[in-house]
């Protein structure tokens, strides 16, 4: 049962004692917390590397976390560059490649609170993009941080449309050297990490011009730095290095890799320190007695156990599962969809462009609103940086717009929505309906035009939840399509029918992006027969996932009477039921995520909750609370 | 017409110039933006004064905001301190009073960028619970700065919940002195701003017993540090210097004075820079092409010509102008009840409590929310600190948080809506509902089962809207009565009922939230006849905001039948129509805000619209661009 020792790893006087109000939590364990974790890390012997990996993390103080919110930037910043070379050593010395677990488990229990990460899209821009010869020349120079790369593509004035760039790489035959300049004050590069204080060399992403002629985007290889004093290189002639070609898949892997390994255990962290918060204070929140003011209220009742606290918190441990498990099942799409590709079959790629652009898109908007909830429902201390709540809200809120903005992102799927719809209208029953991309093959499924279910019971029917969204995304994209549709025989040509039509494309793209979370999340829980009383649990969290998408969204399924307001009343009952029983086993689910103490890196979510004595003792850490004013 | 020198005030380069793209904008005037700027400001000697104030402010260098984003945490503390005394100077040498109109117009200027805003409180505090003696000897050393107060309410443990607070003062008979004391560790004073730093002198809120008898919350005034060296004072002996009375008026007013001075000015700061950056550039987010690559797009179009940036902003702008007229018009609710009291008339408190907690809670929400969305909408560049918008975001985060949490105070409000509406309902056609508070009269007005606006037009009209609103506010507080009730009847204490009933109140108390701002924005309107063109223009966005509630509860209005679904895709019509009418004269309505380009402090935002040179010239300013790294 459980590995709490390796769960309460501070070692300071707290953790020897575990406070009462969270003990009590732990007391009846309705489901096996490991096995738990087990199925989260994809098997007991990656639960067992993890942590094998986290304990040399957490014993090398170098990789300690604990000053991180006394830093100033550039203290942040040079500890952060100290951390990135020393794993990097690590790694080395442990044989641990850069795709391997080790790798990604190491990440994970340093919050990714390392520099210099565009150093390693440098490599591996060149590793996709680079000639062989250029690769055994570039790679083992940055593995040894001889050079030290950044990815210059963004510029001053333009975001991820790549065409779109202004800087200009311009084939000199006089001299056989390329000449990289940058135009216009929109064309400067922008944001590349690293570029401002350390790399050494950029990658630099140009349009390519030869004998006057525009050949498209290349990258080069520009070194910036002096290798012998690191000072800043004169503006002036460069070698070419590479030609680009179309890395596309990487791109894809990439967003996956970032919502598993960034930015869902994010939401996940959020959710373990507001919910631990919540059953170790049942003080600070006492104005919610304001309310019932002159009425005797439980003393003993925690904050967790008023329904508005339920309905900010259960919700969001809700989809940090149903995240885990729809992005493990896109990784697996996409690694099915890659062997397609090397058979030079390329069928899937569509589907799998419209998949991982919406579910970047919806992950990190619910993840970032998520935490931000989570931080609000601490209180005060919610906002003190000792709580880690900020910092998470801050970088979650910043994936909104990296990997791609999630306007953008989401109209992509609506597009390619839009195109199946269409096609499966043109031809009923043809070959391309009948094979139509298993995530939208509900759109010529047999639909009802009303809900069946009556009870609140007949609500955590996982056939008539799904089915609802799948009622509800389908009339929307016909809707969509009919809009577009309506316009361009009035006229408009494509653009304009499409700008005009994007507030409701964007609708439907995000049911269907919805259905898609239930649908997957449904079909994990089947996989989990064998363990009855993990299947129960998960399986309330996925029935209080799809009922309070159904309740925040009530217009969506009222709309063509496909629900009545008394099915409403009913779905809402259920679904308040369920976050009494979700209550009861909250800390347990939170603590089957195992992140360490460390980790966390938080006053407020610790292990053992002792939540104000180390509030307390943090806070005398800080400087400003050392410092004599004079 | 308009004051285009006032606003373009920073001096530098590219001001000189104002940039084609915004210039455009400009170039047709629907409405006489001056004449906007007047009404909002409340008249026109109040813009020429709020001007004057201003030129004051920004023509002192200790007042500048422009080296803000570069700063440590501690260079930050003392530049804000700085700016504080000084203010407090030139305020005494100009004669502006503490609750002037200039001091109030010389802190929007600055950003509420100063320290020690507790040193006000602990002397307002003094002024309203202390006797006249006791205000004669502290308030002139507080205005001197000969001592520096702060205001230690919140513990780590209780929040604003009085009663609940742990820290004591007994009384010691033999040497008539009190004893403060903080018992355990969730007693210890947590939060008071300056009191690590700064403070001489605390306000201690602490539970006051005598003879062994505990006489409730008295407020303190505590020595803290030493008036000679500033060292701090050993745990001692105190004076009692005073006795506490209610003062709960003061809260109501501060938290009025919060909205219109802070919270509301950071949206439309937000709205101001994140509009302004949409129109000039239309470069940076031509990713938004990528969805219609293939399709030739117009190059000509701004960022705030695509519908979903229009749905992203517009709906802010409204919000902001909305919240506007509601807060002004609380503000005046809150003179004429304070009147009354004077008056020994009490009635009006239980109307302006529930008014103005449901305001708190529902401004600082959506302003919270709505900056967010300012900052998402100008891409990876509205989350560089120059933007101005991070430290917007922050801050109005907070402010869900201080002076009662929101779920708190909404909760408050509902309590008010359930109690008037048993009333009502006990004796129908007596006394009591009659003269039923104006701001629930709808509860027994008579109400309509359907909608009848049929067309587009139908819903611009305020009565459908106003009417709409009340009809969905007036059912939920029914339904959330009726649940408290069954419950109630069925053996739960008032307590359990509650509790298990908060999630339906909280949607009441919203929607009767949002009823009010309508409601308030309509009467406003009306006001405005003698200006046929602003009225046109601000009706424009009552509409918008009206609708866009409207349809993002569409579940609210659909569940009992007021509208149907075929009436939802007619409002929707409206308001998509309502966006480009309003994107039009969207950087004239955001000008009229008003805002000096030193106060908005944003490199995106700036009444010219010089963004890109502009973003890379504050950079080359920054500290970790100018040192050279070794």
């Amino acid at each position: 049962m459980g590995s709490p020792v390796h769960r309460v790893s501070l070692g300071d006087t707290w953790s020897k004692q575990v406070h009462p109000d969270i003990q009590s939590e732990r007391h009846m364990q309705s489901f096996d917390v490991e096995q738990l974790t087990k199925i989260l890390d994809g098997g007991a012997q990656n639960t067992a590397l993890r942590r094998k990996v986290e304990s040399i993390i957490h014993s090398d103080p170098v990789f300690s976390l604990k000053d991180n919110y006394f830093m100033t930037q550039n203290e942040h910043y040079e500890a952060a560059l100290k951390k990135k070379f020393h794993i990097q050593m690590l790694a080395q010395r442990l044989g641990w490649s850069e795709d391997s677990r080790e790798l990604g488990y190491a990440y994970r229990s340093l919050s990714g609170d390392l520099a210099l990460g565009v150093h390693n899209i440098f490599l591996k821009s060149i590793r996709s993009l680079g000639s062989e010869e250029q690769i055994a020349k570039w790679a083992p120079l940055c593995n040894k941080f001889q050079i030290i790369g950044t990815y210059a593509q963004t510029e001053l004035g333009h975001g991820t449309y790549l065409q779109g760039l202004e800087t200009e790489a311009t084939y000199d035959a006089a001299t056989q050297e390329f000449v990289v300049h940058s135009p216009t004050t929109t064309a400067i590069k922008w944001w590349p990490g690293g570029l401002g204080w350390s790399a050494t060399h950029a990658l630099v992403q140009a349009q390519l011009i030869c004998s006057g002629a525009r050949q498209g985007m290349h990258a080069f290889i520009v070194p910036i730095r002096s290798l012998q004093d690191h000072s800043a290189l004169p503006d002036g002639t460069y070698i070419k290095l590479g030609t680009a070609k179309a890395n596309y898949l990487t791109m894809v892997v990439t967003r996956v890799d970032i919502l598993l390994g960034e930015v869902i255990p994010m939401l996940e962290k959020a959710c373990v320190i507001a919910i631990r918060y919540s059953v170790s204070s049942w003080v600070q929140h006492s104005c919610d007695r304001l309310n019932v003011s002159g009425m005797a209220s439980d003393p003993e009742a925690k904050i967790l156990d008023y329904q508005t606290q339920q309905q900010k918190l259960l919700p969001q441990l809700a989809t940090a599962y149903a995240f885990h498990f729809q992005a493990s099942s896109l990784l697996e799409f996409f690694h099915r969809s890659y062997s397609s590709i090397l058979d030079k079959d390329f069928s899937l790629l569509p589907e799998l462009h419209a998949l991982s652009a919406g579910a970047k898109a919806m992950v990190t908007d619910f993840c970032a609103q998520g935490a931000e909830l989570c931080r609000r429902a601490c209180g005060g201390h919610g906002y003190s940086k000792l709580s880690g709540l900020p910092s998470l809200v801050t970088r979650v809120a910043a994936s909104c717009t990296y990997e791609g903005e999630n306007t953008v992102l989401y109209l992509q799927t609506a597009r390619f929505l839009v195109k199946i719809y269409l096609q499966a209208q043109e031809s009923p029953g043809s070959t391309s309906q009948r094979s139509l991309p298993q995530s939208v093959a509900y759109l010529t499924a047999p639909d009802q035009t009303r809900c069946p279910a009556q009870r609140a019971a007949d609500f955590l029917h996982p056939e008539h939840y799904t089915m609802a969204w799948a009622h509800v995304a389908t009339r929307l994209i016909k809707d969509s399509a009919h809009h577009l549709q309506t316009l361009m025989k009035s006229g408009a040509d494509w653009h304009e029918a499409w700008n005009q039509t994007t507030v409701i494309h964007l609708q439907a793209a995000k049911a269907h992006c919805y259905y898609v979370t239930v649908k997957t999340f449904t079909e994990a829980l089947e996989k989990l027969e064998s363990e009855p009383a993990i299947q129960q649990v998960l399986k309330r969290l996925c029935d209080l996932y799809a009922l309070h998408g159904i309740l925040t969204n009530t217009g969506d399924f009222l709309y063509d009477g496909f629900l009545s307001g008394a099915q409403i009343d009913v779905a809402r009952t259920a679904y308040l039921d369920l976050l009494i029983l979700i209550r009861k086993d909250a800390i347990l689910l939170t603590d089957a995520f195992d992140f360490t103490d460390q980790c966390l890196n938080s006053a407020l979510g610790c292990y053992d909750g002792n939540v104000y004595e180390r509030l307390f003792h943090w806070a005398q850490k800080a400087p400003t609370n050392t410092q004599v004013v004079e």
